[in-house]
């Protein structure tokens, strides 16, 4: 059977590894990192994940959903925690069967491992950090950081999954009309933790997403399997943007304590590590990559982050990346063998996609540091739910269809501004749902909707 | 005296030498081609370019204008080719005084390396590739093509003219928060050529841009010193794009043929070589590239095409490199030798800039193949020569504000797109210049556009 090369091991390298063994394929991975599941090197990106209804699809095409399902804690809304210590749940979805889902990224990538190494066919090979490639040639080039040595391999067929800082797309950029764009964003982030009572048990609710949101900076939470929880920081790099609420400023313990103690007292008080993890801990930055074609003849392709990296605000990083597995997949099996069609059907229907949740995920940064504080914000969202009850067809909420349905990203992308130019009609100049002119909400939702194909 | 380093001879890099020299400094300019004084070779890139008044400019303040001025053809307008061979000239400017001038890129380049050398203080380094860079430890890297040796130069500043390819840049890649883009037109163009008559006389009008205006596509042609002319026919990769307009469909010599006799008759009648020209000559990409930040501590800077790479159809591509040069020439004098403060400075003059002409330069593409013939386009061109009488330090045309003044290209785009917006209004509905209603227009003019400070 034909053997495929995929470089790189993190989450959507080892499943797509078992898609591809699945199928037959012999597989082999090269990573750059040592094994995490010897070392326990995880790797310097974040603790903890959003796995969502696209992820999810794509661990049941597999068979590896029921084994993932273990390591997750559900999340049924976002907690907001208000100035004064006050928390309030905003719900996600319209009842308990819709909830995002907490995974450890070290854990999940460990399973996958684990679960792709039971297929005979899927060999990983572990310190090997790639160095180029010579697509005329079909080979892939290596450093074994173990031997020393470099090494060559032969490879009529291989994937990248090499991530956002991807080498391969490095040489990519050498070839003939590559389009590529990497934006930073002004805001960095920092990880935080905030440990479990002695007898394990959570300190805050667990079954939600915390946030903090400040305006124009926040602290998030998500819950671990050990009871702890880990908090992210989101504030600007630099004074000029962020004021005293910047990375640039907060340069000691005491300027650390003071911000904590002003905006976010009541988490600041289950932080006993706060200052040891805001200054050894590393500050993350967060990137947006796009890029086209993903693929060169039939012989290379790129997924996941590695041609389509996206800021973290709409946790669709690792569900988007799974979805290409599931989206190649389907390529396969309906042109199996012919690689050329395979992938370039594969960045077709992929791309326009990824750059809408790239653009969404970008928004919704805006609507999670400031506006589910925003009383109109929030007037929009409960007009928002009874339109939803209403048309449960027509009018799907923007974070239900990019979250809880696999609808496409560029479909929910486009709806979402349409439904939000309605929500913006009809919320203004009124305070309450009991102002709604529903007639004409109504007649806005059927002239400017269609219905959607579930 | 401090000793800069230069990467890239051509025509930013050598024409910076100039600028630095002049000031003392010791120049080292490493450059990957041999000397093309020496070996004729040029560079695959296009032959001939627009030098105008950002260029001149730059060209006087070092004193070498009087000498690159005897190189320059005078071109007054652009020459209309309508398909049935028919010709009209478009003067660029109000008078004969605002021209712009053809010179061969090999020519000028040549003549700058000349004049560069004059100078004890600076040195050119031939057959050096650069392979990278080592900021932290302040070194460059280069293979010495002659010996094959990698050798690292100590350089306390160097200043990047490498190119849209630049080498640099792709170092830059690595650095944290670099943001960084390049995108392709799905045009490409080849360059074909019209000899002179035996007798070295020009067989068109020789003081003119022609321009074939095609709609999706174009050919242009400008003067060369000897006679010939330099024409280059932009369409689409392809055919999908361009149907049977596209490099994908010719293919052969029948097709080429068929093509150029049917959409540009009068030049192919010109054209003896068109067969050799076409299958033999390389066909161009084009590219716009965008970054930053341009520089690194004080120790490194990016300058011309390697931080801001445009599409040439503005002709504005060395003309925004030129003048990269004299803010950088201003910069260096405001804070002689507080290279980070130089740096910081240059770059956030310029970035904000080169954007603009960027943008400008892909709107160009569009009105120069399509709405040059189009009989509105013509007619708003007429309502603005008429506004510009009238106005002459407030409304001024787009393309005089880029090509004969120096205000910054980003207030000419964004008065440009003013500008549009009233010749918009008044052009709408009516057909010819009689009807304009010349009071709206004085009222719009006066009431959304400010005096420019020429």
């Amino acid at each position: 059977m034909e053997k495929i090369t995929i470089v790189g091991a993190g989450l959507a390298g080892s499943l797509l590894s078992v898609y591809l063994a699945k199928k037959g394929y012999e597989v082999e991975i090269y990573e750059r990192r040592p094994d995490m599941r010897k070392t326990g090197v995880s790797g310097g990106k974040s603790i903890n994940l959003a796995l969502s209804t696209r992820g999810i699809h794509a661990l049941k095409e597999v068979g590896l959903y029921e084994e993932i399902k273990k390591i997750a804690i559900p999340m049924y809304g976002r907690m907001v925690h208000s100035i004064n210590g006050n928390t309030q749940l905003h719900p996600y979805g319209k009842d308990e069967t819709e909830y995002i889902n907490s995974v450890s990224r070290a854990e999940l990538n460990k399973k996958l491992m684990d679960l792709a190494e039971d297929f005979p066919g899927v060999r990983f090979h572990f310190d090997m950090r790639c160095l180029g490639m010579d697509p005329g040639r079909n080979e892939i080039f290596f450093h074994d950081e173990t031997s020393r040595a470099n090494i060559a391999v032969k490879s009529n067929v291989t994937i990248a999954t090499d991530g956002a800082t991807s080498p391969i797309r490095m040489e990519m950029l050498k070839s003939p009309r590559f389009d590529f764009s990497q934006e930073y964003e002004n805001y960095g982030y920092k990880e935080l933790n905030i440990p479990p009572f002695p007898d394990g048990t959570f300190k805050m609710e667990s079954n939600a997403l915390h946030i903090w949101p400040r305006g124009s900076f926040m602290l998030i939470a998500l819950p671990n399997m050990d009871g702890s929880f880990t908090c992210t920081l989101f504030i600007a790099y630099d004074r000029n943007l962020g004021g005293d609420s910047s990375f640039e400023h907060l340069i000691n313990e005491k300027r650390v304590i003071g911000f904590f103690q002003k905006h976010f007292r009541d988490a600041y008080e289950l932080m006993p590590t706060l200052i040891e993890d805001f200054f050894e801990n590393p500050t993350g930055s967060l990137i947006t990559v796009k890029c086209f074609p993903w693929s060169i003849d039939g012989k290379l392709a790129m997924l996941g982050d590695s041609c389509h990296a996206i800021v973290p605000f709409f946790g669709q990083g690792m569900n988007a990346a799974f979805e290409d597995c599931t989206y190649m997949n389907e390529c396969i099996d309906s042109y199996r063998g012919d690689w050329n069609r395979i992938f370039l059907e594969y960045q077709q229907m992929r791309k326009v996609n990824t750059d809408a949740i790239a653009d969404l995920a970008q928004e919704n940064f805006i609507e999670m540091r400031d506006l589910v504080s925003d009383p109109k914000f929030l007037l929009k969202k409960k007009i928002e739910g009874e339109l939803y009850k209403m048309f449960p067809d027509v009018f799907i909420p923007k974070y239900t269809m990019v979250t809880f349905l696999r609808i496409p990203y560029s479909v929910a992308l486009s709806r979402g501004k349409a439904q939000e130019s309605i929500l913006s009609e009809i919320s203004s100049g009124i305070t309450g749902i009991n102002s709604v002119d529903w007639g004409k909400a109504k007649l806005l939702v059927k002239t400017r909707l269609s219905r959607l194909d579930l």
